[in-house]
């Protein structure tokens, strides 16, 4: 049986790469993305999202817009350093035509909580954002824990240093408080953060492959991800390539066996010193019960033969023709 | 054969009981205990190991004075915590007759050192507090990394927050320099910090067995652990006992099968708001060679079964009788 995927995504450049592996995988139907801000504001987010799964050849998945700012907050500004790595357009300063079709009158949330129920536990929920729609869902909706089979989220380090705090990730720092609200709810949860994401590198030779396919959605495709492994070679010089941080947990989703996983109740601290970290809950240290996976070990090369070989092939086989 | 083991100790409660677990096991011999500074001054802690060793009725042990303060500060007072949860002596203000041995003229670090040359490859190092000796041994001589079998050390948490800060544990706090200098040397390094420590838990019901055996050696650390017990009423008083912190890192240089460890290059933070945090080396990720273990999950029963067997046969069988 296809298992039904919701994309949660702030679209920038890494979820365009989760968008392109979803599509290209034929274990996953993507049933719709839902739109948040982090890498861009929400709104340039599913504009981004509508432009890509045409350029893709898939103008059939529809675009819902979520939540434009953080639960505990009034609102929402990109910060420096994402218009950095992800350009302001948030896919590499790559120009798309406008999309042929509009976002859908359904908000994220409700698409959210009307498929957990639709779908049960045939649908994963893969935010690669801040995961501020996911929390609103299961606020207004908390059966929804128990409905959906799991919610693999790009975010977080565990065993590693944050990257915009030495404690604290992007996805999560962007809403630390929805981020624990989802830890603590009960939802089972398999966590890709950048314990094993900076392991999934990428590179210009890579990228050069869709560009040799010869299609445009190869072409753009190419010269949206070259920008992300431009900015890394400003932020990470000694990484070697750019990190796959979405589109591993895209990768996971489908097959868990492409990584090792440590099973523990976590939590994010919402304060002080530390806020925005991901941690084991320590008053759930001894329940026997664990809600989270956390990924702490990834196989690379076969995460990256499947990264590679089903993006290609979907931009090979992809028939649109960007108007000029 | 027998593996030969240096306890490097700042005598405590917990350490009291490394000790008894370590001379209740047949597979090690313990070849001398080195002293630092932590849960008392390093005084007061050798003079404990001294008078411990002969209530379980090992005169044999000599007893090694180390450095009294961390390598990169000029002293170092007991926190009041300390004294809280140990006793001003350490062991639980119980009162132990005064050694009839004094520690051993060649000072911790020489004799770290010299057995490394000694031993070689049957000799494993046991710090249960700050990391000072090892780190300064290293220095004087890097060759003992490779000597070695491993250091299996207590202290720190990658899974779960600190004790002392939310990012750091008590004994990295103390000397987060000397950790992080140890975990870079290149030394094997096995972690048991508290992502393990705090799920192996000891009850008042637990240390009747000791009393119950009729011996003074079983008596004085039913007493010297109930202290430590009830300090933890108020410390963690949702935990429902106190962790087995130091004997759990004898247990898993005795029997690694008890934990299950995560290979991973791990350094520590001396500086900023995450001082003291144990932590994967972001520059080590993608290096295939790990140089750590970190514990992340331990059998509970079967290491309690060991820990309680072993420590009442040791009392039990303790011929020393306190001169009242």
């Amino acid at each position: 049986m296809t298992k039904k995927m919701i994309l949660d995504l702030d679209t920038g450049v890494d979820d365009a790469l989760a968008i392109a592996l979803a599509l290209g995988s034929p274990e996953v139907e993507l049933i719709g993305i839902t739109g948040t801000y982090g890498n861009v504001l929400v709104e340039q987010g599913v504009r981004n999202a509508l432009a890509l799964t045409e350029l893709f050849g898939h103008p059939e998945v529809k675009v819902y817009k979520g939540l434009s700012h953080a639960l505990k907050r009034d609102g929402f500004e990109v910060e420096e350093i994402s218009a950095f790595i992800h350009g302001k357009n948030g896919i590499g300063e790559v120009e798309l035509p406008e999309p042929t079709r509009t976002i859908e009158d359904q908000n994220a949330v409700d698409f959210i909580i009307e498929s957990a129920h639709k779908y049960g536990k045939d649908l994963v929920l893969v935010p690669t954002g801040p995961q501020t729609n996911i929390a609103a869902a299961i606020q207004k909706d908390p059966s929804i824990v128990d409905l959906v089979d799991a919610e693999v989220l790009m975010g977080g380090a565990l065993t590693q240093p944050g990257n915009v705090t030495p404690c604290s990730e992007a996805n999560i720092h962007q809403d630390p408080y929805a981020a624990n609200y989802v830890f603590r709810s009960g939802m089972p949860t398999t966590m890709v953060g950048l314990d094993v994401t900076l392991q999934t590198l990428l590179t210009y030779k890579d990228t050069q492959r869709w560009r040799a396919t010869g299609t445009d959605a190869g072409q753009k495709l190419a010269d949206i991800t070259d920008y992300y492994i431009k900015a890394y070679e400003t932020t990470a010089p000694k990484l070697g390539g750019c990190g796959l941080h979405d589109p591993l947990a895209v990768g996971v989703a489908i097959d868990p066996t492409l990584v090792n996983m440590l099973d523990i109740n976590m939590m994010v601290d919402v304060d002080g010193p530390s806020n925005g970290r991901t941690i084991g809950d320590p008053d759930r240290l001894n329940d026997p019960h664990k809600t989270s996976k956390v990924c702490v070990g990834v196989d690379v090369d076969r995460f990256l033969k499947m990264f590679m070989d089903r993006i290609t092939n979907l931009v090979a086989n992809s028939t649109y023709t960007l108007v000029h």
